[in-house]
């Protein structure tokens, strides 16, 4: 199975993982853990496609996919209780995902445009769309307004790629490169709090307070 | 009139309805019941549209459905004064749209693909998107995260209306069926509080409280 | 340069910085800044290329409009220290971005299709859309609930721009006055605190209090 396949697959079922974990930490049916990890585990690539033109989408040219999300989502409504935090699991997969989709929505883009600008972009964009869509839905804080480093995974793992990409490495290790980049990256932010330096320490005051 | 064409408008314009009601609630003017009629009442379309690369969408092709919507918000516009509870009104006309576009994502899925499981899951997608937009613009509470059984119902009808086309039942006939479906068991969750068990007991805790 | 480029590339650029403006009140580093950035500033005009079918959308065929994105966000991120009010000036480039969009959306619509309301739809849409967008992901109050005039004045480019369109108004014409009509509105709004009636003044009730 080639290389990028892999990640598609990767990415889809960590991240209809996360979305099962979220109807769990929701208490959602078991219908509820399969909507949830469908649309996180396929959003990003919808999205993704959907932007390049490139319809009808992924997943309705090969359900395989959406088998994918339904198992996940069965497999983490059975287990979810036995996890001590759910939440840390969510994250974990979610950096799983997140450098997984970097590479594939970079080779998608890069593959339909031929433009890096906009490999890392489509990379950008479909890596964290997934978590942004299951932050929204199930009412969770969203991800990426934590302090800790999110979207700059995605694009440090989007940009290598691209890169490597650029200077014509073998697609396996370009897309190596990408995913570890990533995944190290969002991984160390998980793990020791990484930020960058924000650029205006004040807070934002409540509309009200401002008009 | 088709039947599935008499489905997609009483869906475009039983949504539309809600988002109009949705409109009341948060107290808007009357351009605003025109946006959130139109936003709710297209949305599961157009999403379908988009997903299977059905554009221009269908209502770009055929304005009438903005028509119908704007309608449907000025309507609401005029008589929500007289309702007692404007929520309850969402909550049926939401349940006749889900069970319409239950139907129509799923009849439109399974023309575009001839896989059932596309259908069933374009069915659950666009019966939900219209009410899941209106509550996100709305900043209501989301209706896909009460307990009462929602998704469940959409999957029913699609999967209802799927089943029976695929033993070759008249479209009359399956449409009828799904509908039905679909609508008996929303309604049935409105007005007996109708839950599906969830999967682990555990509410989550807040994001802060875990890392 | 023709004038609906102008519009493009200024109604990009504003909401871009718009963008940037929320990332600098939720406190977010650099890459925020160019993500909600990228995604305010692109998504009105993604969400109407991709209703219209026009995919690849617009920014993967040019991607100088990310390069412009990107830029908005730094500036920002450099100069946000220096502002009074942050929110002050991210609503009044708002109603910048909304005057170009609701002409570009409208302009866009018609060219496509030739019909009236489709573009009365695809300008208020594509005006109103890159706001929604930064709101939901910023997490802030949506500018759509606000008591003042906002979506009215997208209708209100849009219609006057379609208006002089359909009368025979040069492009020159046209845009002008939709621009400038809509920055009206919406300026006097923001200035005067002008707003439409309410349909019903009831607020609404917590869902939990009605069911």
């Amino acid at each position: 199975m080639p290389i990028l396949e892999i990640l598609d697959y990767a990415g889809v079922a960590v991240f209809a993982a996360t979305g099962a974990l979220s109807a769990s930490r929701k208490q959602l049916d078991i219908i509820g853990y399969i909507f949830l990890a469908s649309i996180t585990g396929i959003g990003g690539g919808t999205l993704r496609d959907v932007i390049l033109g490139a319809t009808p989408v992924f997943w309705v040219v090969n359900p395989i996919y959406l088998v994918v999300c339904g198992c996940a989502g069965l497999l983490v409504f059975f287990s979810a209780h036995l996890m001590e935090s759910r939440y840390r699991y969510l994250l974990w997969l979610d950096a799983i995902g997140l450098a997984s989709y970097s590479v594939m929505g970079a080779a998608k883009g890069l593959a339909a445009t031929g433009s890096p600008i906009v490999a890392l972009v489509t990379g950008m964009l479909t890596a964290t769309f997934g978590g942004i869509l299951r932050d929204m839905l199930a009412g969770e804080p969203s991800v990426l307004l934590r302090p800790e480093i999110y979207v700059t995974a995605a694009l440090a793992g989007a940009g290598v790629f691209t890169a490597a990409t650029y200077f014509a490495a073998p697609l396996l290790v370009a897309s190596t490169l990408g995913v570890v980049t990533a995944f190290a990256v969002r991984g160390g932010a998980l793990k020791y709090g990484w930020t960058l330096p924000t650029g205006d320490p004040r807070p934002g005051r409540h509309p009200n307070d401002v008009m």
